[in-house]
Formats: structure tokens, C-alpha cells, sequence
């Protein structure tokens, strides 16, 4: 019973099926009639001419988004706990050839426009600081807590008028889409690039890098090819992704995950120390409480010396879910 | 009829197969049982202690290989027709953080160690001009031409003399495999690092770094990481490769693409451009015989103004090569 | 009797007075008067609103001024003989972050518009190979022949029809000005950027980037920084480039250094191998001849096995260029 | 009455007196015999086999430096307050290819072993987070204090055990070495490579990259040229360099420094922010006393709101610190 990640979850029969039926061969990287389709799918759901570019990690997708925005000698604002700062590798390093990343604090790995404001009015003018170009938020955050449409505004509002862009993390977009239950255009008004995870979500190795200017679209096309994203046989990504948004299976999926969350963070009440909003939940719970839990069988990562990681994919069973809620109520 | 190229190609039941059997969720990234199989997999086929990582692209494979022998102010050398100075969208450039390519020339777009001898000679000694770190070699060649393993050894000693890595762009390491029909540990004697192409072969999209160094190995994952390339359910990019090598299936699968190689080879007689050893027929055409051939339902680039290159992946049908055969005999 | 090159011969006068007269501390950077007062210097000379910022090498001129108008999935179009792609260490693969340098042939180490449109209809479109941003031209060029107004104009008005960007690297540009004899405004017409050189003509260590588009140039003021050019007494160099300025010292010196070239040029007669235009001069010269020169104590480089390479400074003395036209009359 | 910086102060009569003996033209870049001396004068000063190199500023003499150390994928841990995270325009990220600066906190600018201990702790294992490769300590630190000999033991032992090298960013090297009054090489003890400042000491545009493993000179000569600073008259850069090692004037002039500060710290007494070991001086001062001493015409950075930072140049002159000294005991 693992709620380790959902990063790792079974692949979703649907996009299986999607994606057996694009073996018979079509022309090769993003010239075939599916990776064709990706632009208008997503223009189409988020009411707003985009193009969307698959490529086959999150990392990638956040990187190759913020290298339209941000040259070489510039910055991005970001959380202290954010997954660009914190988990991948230095890939941002790598594709922004260098640029910074400038980290702010925030409750519930949300950040807030005082919280730039303060950043930005701490650097020196000149040429002897780095200076941001741009500002990148994760939705659902680290902590599963979610952006209203209002806060990503505020940010957007305060993005614009200091000249940077705004990148969006939506590794679990999804989730933050089932939570907030909004047109999904409303969740990104103001953004100018946004990862759209598929990945954790039922999908197998598709995330899209989704441009809402268009133009940008074009430099982030050489780009992918320069990083060794491009797959020759790209339609089997792109049927991920549109097996994903068929019939809205992302949302289905993510509410299935964000359920489980919920039932978990009801069991958790006063341990909770975030709020519970997409489909992670962090409790406080002691090293003999979390060795009790693991002995019934559940899998979780320790957070810290006083704390515990769970998370529920879109795939976890009702029984174990259940089951986990139980034994923590049990603690 | 399509000959266009072996790049887009269906998936082989047997790795759909075994892309299904991956489903249940393991462990991320590289941390599941396929993946930590591949060291001994491919040790096992070299008969010599090697590492292996999959990535998602052929790009990506020569790009991050040449990583570990190349410091930011060197060089690679290569044919002016190589990959990854022709057709990877500037990928050595950035992946090598902007050493510089340096080419050679070369019959059947391979490389003689008497080529780089020149090269290396016009280099004037010390910092202003840039130096070469490791030479870059395709097998198959661009041509579709086969680096025997004596001329393999004969590029190693040159390069191990000059203190240069050497690297195999293996795209289409199975035909020339294929081909020469040695022991793959032969093909391979004094390389360093070779990208091993699954994709055009069969896979879906994984391909491997083998690297003959362990240690070097090391630094590798950390720069996959980086490079956006470590795919969570990394265990379906295993699943690929292992299945390809269980029974030799990139083996067979590659003689049959040969094999319809061939039959079109015999067919264009005086008409061949390059021996025809691995899967690609490059042969002199008019532009009417080539829009005559096209007319019969024949797809194939063109390859300048007289010349057509045509590519016969491992399920091209037999008919559709009979049929081609006849047709280009009929001309 | 040195011949060898212009790049290490003695400070002239004036620019040791000026140094001098900036020691007295002033602010930091480029915060003093003297460097203040650059910009205005060079908009009066080229009769145009532009930039100018001081670096210490020609290498950091050329790369930084290429900077601002190539992204790092781009590429600089240039001579194979240009000092960027030939003498420059491989640094504009490292100002450019991977950028790609692709060479054209052309007489005398110039190109034109004819061999940039071929270089340019040989690329395909799409991704998979790297496309230009930018035009690199030298003037003088290496072989120390100069590019006219009109020549400049018909480059330039390719360049904006590609939308490529056009940099001069002027390392010699002073002798260039000197040959041609026309308003400076009038030789870089259409150019975008220029490395204006001073240290081959009499200054110690400062070239002037100029930029003629102010908006570039502020991006020119960060990467300076971030590229370790920004001296914190950079009124040293300031002095140097407006002592040259003053009273037109740069073309007097280079006048002085042409006139040489010029009277060797007479002196070899058709063993020229290039139209002696600035204060390069290339002669045939067999080994034996090359032997005897040197024994009678004149310096130079051999440049190939057939030919030499001399090059006349603006401080040549006249007496050291008269005894080497005789000993070239007399080979 | 500047007290702003040392920065641009005055460049010492000795220093001009050694560039104008090197004006007669020499081999060109570090070909000449000044430049070539460099190996063996710090050598014998640090009595152990090194090489040096002059650069034109130390951020390039930083950055230089530690491009030997740290891969791309690596990182490089230093106080949150060293100047290479603060104060150079994101130059680190440029010479070492996007890897990542990872700051720790200590008393005075200073960093220990534990709070190195602490931050790699910090760090998980494997590819997802950058792991350190080098560390970098300023000496005299950011807020004037100096490593003692058994502190930079300390850390190079820490260093050495982790498998990390030692970069001392030296800007105020001399400051540090005349307040230590031991031998030089006791100072550099365990560390790899030091960027020996000279600028802010009595230079006008040279300090050295001193490197203890001659082999990685060798890499540094290339990577030197490729960031654009190899000026071809190296031999002014050379002779600075000699110049103020000559009859240990870089002492002489650290210890007038130091003195300068001594004295305006004793007048300041209760005010001291940090101790005074170099030639800076943080002293608590309101906004009111501030204008105060401007006033008077003295001149000096605010430091925060309530703080103020005095710098004692070289040729600080005897009256205008005792000026000095004299107004803050008034306060």
C-alpha cells in the first residue's frame, strides 16, 4: 500500500489504449496528425490560443518554459521549496545557461506578491546583482495547497508591472483543477507558460509545455530539439496527452487522487500542517508512530524528524486508502 | 510504401508487451528492478563491465555520452555529415556547454585515423586555437556504411594515443551489428561511451549510453538528471531495452531491415552511391524516375537532385520491398 | 626589426598622459567622468546615437557584442578564416552558450552576400538544424583587406532580410577607416554592433564595444559584468580610448601603420597574395627566402610553407620598414 | 575623503614606474618575460610549486578559479554574503556553466566546518539535488575579518575529506596576510587555488589566479582565452603584478591600509559591527549621524539603515583619517 509519490502510479487504461492505437507509423517528432492536435486541444480547453509542446519530464517542461522568459544573465523568483530549486538536478542552471534562481519564503510553499516585492526591493540596481526575469509559482505547491485565481492575478499584477514572466509548475495542475473546480483558463489568467503535468496523473512519459504566446512557441521548438527532447516517434506522447484530455479524464483522475487525499487528511485532523487541498498531506507524526504505520504496510516518505509525506495517486484503492485513514485515526 | 526512414516506425509486439508487464507501479526514476538490470544486461552483451542509461532520444544519448569526455573549451571530431553536427538542432552545443564540433571529411561518411591525424596537425599549439577532447564516430555511418572492428581499433589507438575519448553514435548500432556479425564486444573494442539506438529498431522511445568507464557512469546520472532526461516511470524505458536484447531481438529484427536493404541494393545495381551495409540505399535517380516512383506509392527523401535515400525499417513488409526492388529495377 | 603583429607594440604616448592624468580616484566601474563621457565620444564620431563600453581584450569585444544578437539555438555566420571562429579560444561558444559558428569561404577573408544567401539556402528548415542569427564580418579583414561602404550596405541589407543581426569586428578598424578615408559613420552603415579596436594601435588594454541600438546596450552592461570585464578602474581604459580619439590619433597611428604596409607592398610586387589595404601585408616566400630574411633580423610569421605573414605597427620605424622593402626588392 | 571603497583607489607610483619599463614591445598575451617570471615569484613567496596567471578583475580571477573545481552539475558552497553570490552579476554561473552557489551562514562573513557539515548534511543523496564540488572563502572576509591558519586548516580538511576543493577568494589577501604577519604559505595551506587580489591594493587592472596543482594551470590557460582575457600586451598585467610583490610592497601598502582602519575602529569603539582585522569598518550609525559625517565630507556607504561601512584605501591620507576618527568619537 504506497503512498510514497504519485510519480510512479500505473499508466491509465485509456491512454494505453490511446497509445497502441498510434503505432502504425506516422511522420516522425511532432509532425504526425496527433502531435498536430495538441495546439487546438489546449486552446480549446483553456478558452485562449496557446500552443502546447509535449516532451517527456516535468523538468524539462518547467526548464524549457523559463528559457523563453529568462536570458542567461537574469533570475527566477521562486519558493524556497520549489521543485526547480529543490529537485532537479540544476536543470535550470543547465537550460537557462546559468541564470539564478532566487528563492523567497511563503506559508504552504505558496509565494506572495509582498514576498517579491521584498525580494526584489532587497536587490541593488546595477549591474552587480542579478536581476529576475521572471517568477515561477507550482500549482497544487509543494505542500498540495492550492492558488486561487485571485492570488495567481496578484502575482501575474505584480509580475507584469516589474517587467518579468510568470511561469506556472502545474506538475498537478490537475489537482489544483478538481480542487478549485473553476475553467481551467481561469486557473492561468495571467500566465505566460505553463507545465502541464500528465505524468503523475495517469499518463506515461507526457507532460506538455503549454506557450500562451504564441510566437515564444516558435524559440521553444528549437530549444526542445536542442535539449534531446524531441522523440522521433513523438505521437506516442501526444496520444497520452489527448487520451488525458479526452472526456476530461485529467479532472476525473485527479478527484479520484484529491478524494483520497481528503479522506486521509479527515482521519488526520489537528496533526495536519497543511491544509489539504490537492493530493498530498503532511501530518505530524512521531518516528514509533510513522514505524507503526509502516508496519501495517503502508509506504510513506518521513518528512523531517517529526513528519510524514502521503500521497495519493490517482490510481490508489479505496481499501487501502481506507485502510491508511483508519490507522491514522488509530495513532 | 513508406522508405522514408526507420524513425518512426511501429513499436515490436514484444516490447509493447513487455511495456505492459511494467505497469505495476515500482519504484521512480532508475530505481526499479528493470532499470537496475541494465548494467549486467549489456555487460553481459559486451562481455566487459559496462554501465547503461536509458534516455529518451538518440540526441540526448550522444549529447550526454560525449559529456563526460569533453570539457566545456574542447573539441569533438567528427565527419562534416555526423548526426550530431548535422541534424541535432546545435543539441552537442549546449549539452557540451559550447564546445565546438570539428569536422573532417571522409568516404561513405566515415572516418579514417589518417583524417584526424590532419585535423590535429592544422591545430596550432596553444589557447587560441580550440583542441579536440574525444572524436565522435557513427556505426552505422550516415551512408549506411559499417566501421569494421579493425578500423574501430585503428581510430581507438589514435585517439588513445592523443589522449581523446572516442565515442559510437549507435543509432544504428543493430544493423551494423547485423552486418558484421561478430561478437558485439568486438564492435565496441577501445570505445569509451556508445549511444545504442533502440528507437528505429523497435523500441518506442529509449535508447542507451553504455559507458565503458564505470566511474564515468557516476557523472552521467547526475547530468541525465540535470538534462531533464531521468524519466520517473524510467521502468517502461527499461522495459524497451530488455526486451529488445532478450533473444536477440534487436539482432533480428535488424537483419531483416538489412535484408530489405539488400534486396533493394541488388535491385539498384550501378545506381548505389555507398555499399549498402547496414538498412539505407542511397542511389542515383533522376527527378522524373524519382516522381515515377513515387507515383506507384513509393515514399523516400530526396537526397540532393540526383540522388534518392531510401530506409527500410525492421517491419517493413516483404511485398512493399518486392515491390520497390521491381520498381527501381523497372527504371 | 619586428614584424610579426601589431598586438603587442608600445603605448603611445598621448594614451600613457591620459592614464596618467585619470589616477586620482574617481567613482568605480564605469561610474567615472571619462568612461561617462564614451558614449557621447562615439555618437559624435559616427554621427549616430549609440553606446559605447570598454573591454579589455578583442575576444571579449566580438563575443559580447555576438551576444545580444544570438540565442544560445543560434548561430553566427562568418568567414572560416575569421578570428572568432580561428583565434578566439572557442569563446564565442561560451559568451554565445553553445551557439554555433558556421563559415563561408570568400576572397581575401571577406564575404558576401552571395556566399551568405548559399550558406543559408543550404540549411533546411525546421528544427533539426541550427539557423543563423546573426553576420560576423572583419575590417579590416585577416588578410588585411577592406570591406567598402557599399560592400557593408549589400551585407547589411541581406542581413535584415534574414533577420540577422550584423556585428563588424574592428580590430583593425582603424586602418580600415584610415584606407578608405570616409566619414566613419559612412563604414558602418547598417552594422548593429561593432568591436571597435585600439589596443593594436597605440592603447594598452581597450577595445570599445559600440552599440547602435541603446536599448542592446544595456543588456551589453550585465553580460560585461557577469563576464568578469567589468574593471573596477575602468577609468584607466575610458582614458585610453578617448586619448585615441582626441585629435583622431587612431587614424593618424593607423595611417602610419598602413603607409608601412604600403611601402613593403610595393616592395613585393607580385608576390602579394591579397591587396595590401590596411598594415597586413602577405607575400610567397620560399623558405630559403624566409631564412634570409630572418637573418637579416627581421620578424615575422611563416603562413603556410609558401608564404609570410608581416604585419607593420603604428609604431614601425620608418628606417626598419624601409631596410625590409629592400631586403623584400632584393629576395 | 573617500572611505567608499578601496576599489579605485590610486594606482601605486611603483606599479606605473614597472608598466612603463615594460612598454618597449615583448612576445605578445603571457608569451612575455614578465608574465613568464609569474610561476617562480609565487612560488617563492608561497615556498611551494604553483602557477600563476594574471586576469584583468577578480571576479574573473574567482570565477576562473573555480571552473577548475566544479563540473556544470556541481556547486559551489560559500557564505550567503561572499562576494562571488553578492557582488558579480551572476559571473559564477557563466564560468561554470549553470552550476548552482550554495550559501551558508556564519559570524562575520566566515563560514566553519559545521556550518559546511550542516549544509551538506542537508543534501540528499543522488542525482536530484546538485551536490557541492568546491568550496569558496574569502580572506579577509566580506565584513573585513581573517581566516587564522588553523581555521583554514579546518576547513580544507573538511574540504579534502568530502572530496570538495578550496578556492580563497583573496581580493583582500593582503590585508589578511599583514594582519596574520606569519608567512604567506601558512594562509594558503590546504587550499587549491587563490584569487590574490592586487587592484584594490595599489594595481591598476591585474590580480593573479594562483593555482597549487600546476596540471590545472594548464586547463586555466585555455579556459583564461576563452573567457576573453588574454590581453595580448600581457606584459603590463605581468608588470603590476611583479611590482607589488617586489620588496613586498603588497605588504607595505595592506599595512598603511590596515592602520587606517585600526585607527578609525578605536575611534568607534562600542560601535563596531565586526572586528576590525583588514581594512573595513562596519560601525552602527544612525541616518542622523551619517549626514552628519557627510557633512563633514566624508564619504561612505550606508550599510542597511542603521549601519555604515568604511573602507581604508592604500593612499589613504594620514590627516583625513585622523579626520575621520576624530568625527566618529565626536558622534
Amino acid at each position: 500500500m504506497q503512498f510514497l509519490s504519485d510519480n510512479a502510479a500505473a499508466v491509465h487504461p485509456s491512454v494505453w489504449k490511446a497509445m497502441q492505437a498510434a503505432d502504425a507509423a506516422d511522420a516522425p517528432y511532432d509532425n504526425d496528425g496527433l502531435s498536430r492536435a495538441l495546439d487546438a486541444a489546449f486552446s480549446q480547453l483553456f478558452g485562449r490560443e496557446c500552443a502546447a509542446l509535449w516532451v517527456a519530464t516535468g523538468t524539462a517542461a518547467n526548464c524549457l518554459a523559463l528559457s523563453t522568459m529568462v536570458q542567461p544573465h537574469g533570475a527566477v523568483l521562486c519558493h524556497r521549496e520549489a521543485h526547480i530549486e529543490m529537485d532537479e538536478g540544476g536543470a535550470p542552471g543547465f537550460f537557462l545557461h546559468g541564470a539564478k534562481l532566487m528563492t523567497v519564503e511563503g506559508d504552504h510553499a505558496k509565494i506572495t506578491p509582498e514576498a517579491l516585492k521584498a525580494a526584489v526591493a532587497g536587490i541593488r540596481d546595477g549591474v552587480h546583482q542579478v536581476h529576475p526575469h521572471a517568477v515561477s509559482i507550482t500549482q497544487a505547491s509543494e505542500y498540495g495547497c492550492v492558488y486561487r485565481p485571485d492570488e495567481v492575478a496578484a502575482l501575474a499584477f505584480f509580475a507584469r508591472g516589474q517587467g518579468l514572466g510568470l511561469h506556472m509548475d502545474g506538475a498537478r495542475f490537475a489537482n489544483a483543477a478538481a480542487f478549485l473546480d473553476v475553467a481551467p483558463g481561469d486557473i492561468v489568467a495571467g500566465v505566460d507558460a505553463l507545465s502541464f503535468g500528465f505524468i503523475k496523473n495517469g499518463a506515461m512519459g507526457a507532460e506538455a509545455v503549454v506557450q500562451f504566446d504564441p510566437e515564444e512557441a516558435e524559440v521553444l521548438r528549437f530549444r526542445r530539439k536542442r535539449a534531446g527532447q524531441l522523440q522521433s516517434k513523438g505521437r506516442f506522447l501526444a496520444a497520452q496527452i489527448l487520451a488525458m484530455l479526452e472526456g476530461d479524464l485529467w479532472l476525473a483522475n485527479a478527484r479520484s487522487a484529491n478524494a483520497a487525499a481528503a479522506e486521509l487528511a479527515a482521519a488526520a485532523g489537528q496533526r495536519l500542517l497543511h491544509p489539504v487541498e490537492a493530493n498530498e498531506v503532511f501530518l505530524t507524526c512521531t518516528a514509533a508512530e510513522r514505524a507503526a504505520l509502516r508496519q501495517q504496510g503502508f509506504g510513506f516518505y518521513d518528512w523531517g524528524t517529526e513528519a510524514a509525506r502521503l500521497v495519493t495517486a490517482w490510481d490508489a484503492k479505496a481499501e487501502d486508502v481506507a485502510a491508511l485513514a483508519r490507522a491514522i485515526a488509530a495513532l
